[in-house]
Formats: C-alpha cells, sequence, structure tokens
C-alpha cells in the first residue's frame, strides 16, 4: 500500500470536469431494448473508447449480432499485482412513462434534494454510467499523479445488460484469453444505505417470459358474445393469480427444488441491518411486505426466489369504455432465483403451467426473455477481506457483506467461462428510481464511488 | 295498408344515391369516447341535419355538454295514424387496433366477399350510421313518391351512445314533450342470420367500472423490491379471477338477486334456432362455450348475467422485457344484466369486493361508467305483431323474436321517462365485427333495411 492522499485529492479536484464528462456520457440515449435505439447504443460504445483511449488505456468497440462491446486495456505499475477485469454497461432501460420524468431523462443535472443532499439526475445515473465511470475517473486520477495504474486493468463494457446480455456469452468464449484476469470487479450494485457500503456476496438468478394467450380471432363486442365467448384477460388474470398460493409461496410444481434456507448466521448478521430494511419499504410508499409470510424483508429479498408479473396488456386501455372482449391478452412474467434452482426448468414449469390453464379452442404462444442461476460469492476471500477494508476506509460506517435481489447474469459467466471470482461493489441507493422515471445518483456516490475505486485498486496491488 | 311497391320500387331506385349520401356521412370520424374527435362528432350532426332538412323534416342540431343532439320532425299523412319516434346514435366507436383494418376505417367501399355477398366496409357501417341511414332512406323513398310520410316521425339521433349517453338523460327529460311518441322504433340490432329479421325483445343492462389499483409511489425493480413489495398487477388479476367460480358464474355477493331462470317456452322457441347459434362461436374461431356451464348459447348471451374484462394495463408493455414492478395498474370490468338485477347494488357489491382485496398498503380509485338495466318488453303486442308480418314479407324466412346480449339504455329511458313502447329492429349480422377492426354491414341488409322500413311504416299506418 503506498500513500494513495495525492491521488485522492486529485479526484477530489477533478470532480467538476469528470461531471461534464459524465453527462455527455448520460445525454447519449443508450436504450438497447428498444431498437430505435440502436445508433445510440453504438455512439455511447463510441464515446466509452474515446474517452478510455484519451487517457492511456488501449481501447476499441467490438461488433457483436447486437450492440456493440468496448473493450479496453492498460498496464500496471507492478508485475506482482493482480491483473483486473473491470465489468460495466452503457445501456440504460427506457423512460416510460416519459411523463412522470420531473426533468428531461436525457439531459442530466445536479440538483440539490434538500438535508445537503445533492443527486445527478437523469436516465442512467445509477443504473449504470454514473456507476462505470467512478471506476473510470479514478483510473483517470491514478494516471494525473502516477502516471500508470497500480494493478492491470482490462475494462468491458456491454450495451445489452438492460436486455438479456445475449451477446455477452458468445463474446467472452470468443475473446477468453483477451479477457481472462485474475479478479473480476462489477460496479453495477447499491450501498446498505447512504452511510455503509455493500459488497454483494450473493445475486438471485433470471427466467423471463412473455405469454401471449389468444381467444378469438378478432376482439368481440362483449354485449353480443359476453358470456358464450372466451375472454384471454380472464384467462391470463387466472393464470397470473395461481401463481401464488394463500401464504406468498410461489405454486410452480418443483419451484423450491434447489432453494436452500439461509444459514442462520447470516441471519443473524442481516438482523442487525434492520434499521435499515424498514425504511426499504416505507421509502416509496409501503409498509406491508409482500410475498412469502414470516420472512424479514431483507431475506425477502436477498435469499428468495420469487415470481413477479412486469407488465400487462389486453384490450381497450385507452381514455374512456369500450365493451370489447379482446382477441387477445399478455403478460411479461419474471422469477427471481436463488441456490441452485434451475432456470431450464423453471421455465419448463412455467410453460406447462400456463398450458395447462388454456381452455381447448384458445392458445398461448411463449416469447424467452434471459435466464440466469443464482450466484453465490464466498464470504471470507481475501478480494472480499481487501475491498471491505478499503470501502470502510472512505465511509462513514463500515462496509457490509449482503445478499442482493438483482441479477447480474455476467458474474456467473465469469466464474464459469474465465474461473475468476468478481468483487461487487457499487453505491447506488434504495431511493435511486433505477429502472423508474426521475432515475438519480447522489453526487456522493459518485465522489466517494471514484475515491473509493482509489482505495480499493490501491489495496489489490499490495 | 296501401299498394306500396312504387315506394319499394323508389327504394331499389334509390339505392345507389342512397349508398352516397351514406359514404359522406361514414367519412366523418365521429369517435365519441375521444376527446379529440368532439369538432368531427359536431360534424356528423350539422350532416344529419341538413340532409334531413333537404328531404322535408324541420330538423336541428341541440347542444348539450356533451356531443349535439339532433332532432327532427316531419308530419303523417293521416291523422290515424301513429306518432313514431325513431332513434339512432351518429357516434362510433374508436379504431384501435388501426394495423389490423384491411381498409381505412373512414374511407367506405363496397366490397364483394365472394358467395354472392357484398358488403360495405369502415367504421359505423354496422353500428349505427347505416343502420339509421336504413330508416332515413325510407322517409326519402316515401317522399319522393308520395311527398308525405304515412306516419308523423320524429327522430332523436344522439352522438354519444358508444360512451355512456351521459346527456341523454336530461334531454328527455327537458324535451319530454316534444320527443313524446305513440311508440319508439330503435334500428341498433341484429338479425338472426342473413335470411332471418329478428326483433328484439329482451336487452341486457350494463354496469361499466374502470378500477386503478396502486401500489408503492414509483415503479420500482423487481430485483431489488421483487418478494417485498406490492405488486398491483398480482392485486388486480386476483380480484379479476376472483370474479368467477369454477362453473362459470360470477361471485360477487348478491349478483344473481333478481335474475330469473328463462320460461321454458322461451327456451323451447330459441332450441329451434340452435342451427344459427352454432356458427356464432366458430365464426370467430371458437368452438368451446365459456361462461356458464350447462347453459345454450343463446341463453348465455341473451338471457344470463355477466362480467367481462374489457381492457388491462400495466407495468412495462413495450417491446423486449422490463423488470420493473410497476406502481399502479387498472382494469375497465363491464358487467350486463338481466331481469330485475340493480346495477347501483351491482356496482356496490362489485367496489366492496374489490376493495376487500387491496392490502392495506395500496390503495384504489374507481370510475364509473355508464349504469343501465336491462330491458324485456311484451313478447305479444300489437305494435310487435305489425313489424313481425311486415318484416316476415320482405325477407326470405319469418321474423322471430329473440333476446339480445347488449345494451340499449335509451329503450329504458323511453319505457319510464316517456312511457313509450320500443320497437327494436336492426339489420346487423353477427360477422359485422362491431366495436373491432374491419367493420361492416352487408349490401342486403342495408338494401332490404330500407324496404323493411318502408313496409313496417305503411303497417303501423293502418
Amino acid at each position: 500500500m503506498t500513500d494513495i492522499s495525492p491521488v485522492l485529492d486529485r479526484a477530489d479536484a477533478n470532480l467538476p470536469s469528470s461531471l461534464d464528462r459524465l453527462f455527455e456520457l448520460l445525454r447519449i440515449k443508450s436504450i438497447s431494448t428498444d431498437p430505435a435505439y440502436k445508433p445510440e447504443c453504438r455512439k455511447a460504445a463510441e464515446w466509452l473508447k474515446a474517452y478510455l483511449t484519451s487517457i492511456g488505456f488501449t481501447a476499441s468497440v467490438r461488433d457483436t449480432t447486437g450492440h456493440p462491446m468496448v473493450v479496453a486495456h492498460h498496464d500496471g505499475a507492478s508485475a506482482g499485482a493482480p491483473h483486473l477485469l473491470f465489468y460495466g454497461h452503457y445501456d440504460v432501460q427506457p423512460v416510460d412513462p416519459i411523463e412522470l420524468w420531473e426533468n428531461d431523462p436525457f439531459e442530466p443535472a445536479v440538483k440539490d434534494i434538500g438535508n445537503g443532499r445533492k443527486v445527478i439526475t437523469g436516465r442512467g445515473t445509477s443504473d449504470d454510467k454514473g456507476q462505470l465511470m467512478t471506476f473510470v475517473e479514478a483510473c483517470r486520477a491514478f494516471k494525473d499523479i502516477n502516471g500508470a495504474l497500480p494493478c492491470r486493468v482490462t475494462i468491458l463494457f456491454e450495451g445489452e445488460e438492460e436486455s438479456g446480455s445475449p451477446s455477452l456469452k458468445p463474446f467472452l468464449e470468443a475473446n477468453a484469453g483477451e479477457l481472462k484476469a485474475e479478479y473480476a470487479l462489477v460496479c453495477d450494485t447499491g450501498m446498505l444505505d447512504g452511510k455503509t457500503p455493500a459488497i454483494s456476496a450473493g445475486l438471485r438468478g433470471l427466467v423471463g417470459e412473455e405469454i401471449v394467450v389468444t381467444a378469438a380471432d378478432r376482439d368481440l363486442h362483449s354485449g353480443m358474445y359476453g358470456g358464450a365467448a372466451a375472454n384471454p384477460i380472464h384467462i391470463l388474470s387466472d393464470i397470473l393469480a395461481g401463481l401464488h398460493d394463500a401464504t406468498g409461496k410461489v405454486t410452480l410444481p418443483g419451484f423450491y427444488h434447489g432453494v436452500a434456507e439461509t444459514p442462520d448466521d447470516v441471519k443473524a448478521a442481516w438482523k442487525k441491518l434492520d434499521a435499515a430494511s424498514e425504511a426499504f419499504l416505507s421509502d416509496v410508499g409501503l409498509s406491508v411486505p409482500s410475498g412469502e409470510k414470516n420472512r424479514s424483508i431483507l431475506e425477502l429479498t436477498w435469499a428468495r426466489p420469487t415470481a413477479e408479473v412486469n407488465g400487462i396488456i389486453g384490450g381497450y386501455t385507452g381514455e374512456g369504455f369500450k365493451t370489447v372482449i379482446a382477441s387477445k391478452a399478455s403478460a411479461k412474467v419474471s422469477f427471481r432465483l436463488v441456490g441452485q434452482q434451475d432456470p431450464a426448468a423453471i421455465r419448463e414449469s412455467f410453460r406447462a403451467y400456463v398450458q395447462s390453464k388454456i381452455p381447448a379452442d384458445c392458445t398461448v404462444e411463449f416469447h424467452k426473455h434471459g435466464g440466469s442461476p443464482a450466484i453465490q460469492l464466498p464470504y471470507d476471500s481475501a478480494l472480499l477481506g481487501k475491498a471491505k477494508v478499503a470501502l470502510s476506509a472512505e465511509w462513514p460506517n463500515p462496509a457490509v457483506v449482503i445478499g442482493m435481489g438483482g441479477s447480474i447474469p455476467i458474474v456467473g459467466d465469469f466464474q464459469k467461462m474465465l474461473g475468476m471470482e468478481s468483487l461487487l461493489v457499487g453505491f447506488g441507493l434504495s431511493d435511486d428510481r433505477i429502472h423508474s422515471p426521475n432515475e438519480k445518483y447522489d453526487l456522493t456516490s459518485y465522489h466517494k464511488g471514484i475515491r473509493s475505486w482509489v482505495r480499493i485498486l490501491d489495496a489489490l496491488a499490495a
């Protein structure tokens, strides 16, 4: 470990210009799931390549069958330091419903929200452009002061994280030699609260399915046909309502196969975090935990599997009323997986269940969206131990090791395909509204996030 | 009864020019439920006023708080003939999904669909512009030949039938003296099949409700919150799925209060119509009657109450996938009523049921859309008897008296507010796709519909 205070000071001094750079990236509408924004995704990749090149990386934009990857390399100062692969994603979620945004989602700004808090507003500020830039700006601070990085660094930015990362596995496979490092660093997660940094050790998996139920071959008048003709919204409601039983458990046969109870010592550690979890629901206007009964909020979101309907549409949804029986109705359903749950088996069980509920004269189509198992990282590795010390030095409270509700499939791929352990550190907060209107990223998350990576890079080099 | 063959001949000779006139009316986009088309609704009213004036009616457009009414008067040739009030509506349903239309919905055309059938295509051809023009063109044929009408006729056209007729009752109340006649004629119903005219004696009532369920105060990430935060789509699915039991009956407490079993003799008469009812489902690609078990299709649609979800929306419904837990989800639900079912009591029962399913930290809003009781007209009146004979003279098969699935609230208002018996005669067919893309009206319905009104007007004058 060296004296890194000059690098930290430089990160502080760079803050205003680093915000200008981040804003340039945030203005690019890189919505990966909507084909209309394909050119914007490439633009974001090109922007990152140019910036990484400007601070001394050998960077390139790599085509895939979807949106391109950005790959960049930089040597380390010392031969003994580990080679690190840093991962982030430059694509963002759609912005609808656009009318709920208080500011243009693609015109970022720093906003004072009172209580001494300043936030960066806009789509992608927290997920994941603001986060990935904390690492890049940490590298810049090192380069500015030392002309070198403490470790050898490879950077991989993808542009399809919000749409299931279809190109990622083939890309890792084809470029395994180039991308393989000692450790992977992933910055796409959150803190426990504004004062307490967190390292995520458990990640839920994901299975996404879209189902489209078709009844009559046209929309029907509900006066003329109502009571005799199948209504696809009824069929769909029945399917979705049947996914959970009265205790909140998912009813699909075999769903809990591979789900272990959380160890008592982990539950005990989470119990100490109860205060933070209370605010979790109240921050979004809720108070009653839904889902499985008799489990804590932290356990429900970190260690239990779920079935959630993410979208539904059918029939007349405009202004006023239309007494129609729709021909089609559809829903997007996702499952969060834990432990050893098998994504393929769960998809199959879901499809069989849905099919069993379809009347003989109706049909259903399935569309697959993503599929990844859960990940459990070791609680006691050297990598995690060093990062914990580095983070604890930067923030008011010591770092905690937590579970995580979301899915970051890349971590499993790094493990399986490249044999790398991942370190998941991020500075998002639960009120960041990622995937929602009015996404933000605390200015403190950004600033101390940069400083945190300075400390972690230094700690890992030692 | 007089020799009406010259009038019928004139109706035949007028057919080409009458189509030109109908097309002018069809081109006006009078979608009443969408505020964007308010000027088009007025345009349709003005067009009707102008046409009625041109054939000798004293016609006027009357403002309401919504879309205007058209009222027109014409004396009858004989003092002994009854005064008739003819009702129709010039407003039409929305046209979405527009991409499913084979022709522009507002550019009508006559299309040969094979098997010797020609149809008029476009929104409103069958519901209700084509139908109302059958009556107006019958009046024109009388005027052309006799310079007079056999009966005194008042015409009332409204422009809000497709959006719950909010202005109708106040208008009838305020203009009762002007509108009161001996009988009301309503042309907004269908035939049994292409050869068999029908008089509708039973009409189901309607209660419409829109419900909006709100959970969190923003959209949430389903990875971060899934399993702990309430999902309004789950709540809504559960509510909608619970509306029917396993036998297809509606579960709301008190729902079947006032629902009588259909008399055996009526069921027996309907049994003879079985052949027509078989095609009813197969025409739209279905084969299994949904709804209550062990009841015929005719009984289900003519004599039994229903609960139908007409529209549902929540969460992400665009292309691709978004792992969001929505803040809100909403559904439009309508109930068709029969017998003595009380619309207010059913609305109340539904709201209480929905409210009972809302978790303590979530809320629901209700929006009322329409509410009218069912109507049962006498099976054996003089009015109905004369119309039956007149219709049987025009069509290949004798006229039948049927029930009807849809709601025409005006008939109840005519009964209660103006003390008038209504005669419901219309020439729609079950494959007219009213309320759907590719609405059409058979050219034979239009042509023989005009001739039918000539015969009915003559028969009622006798």
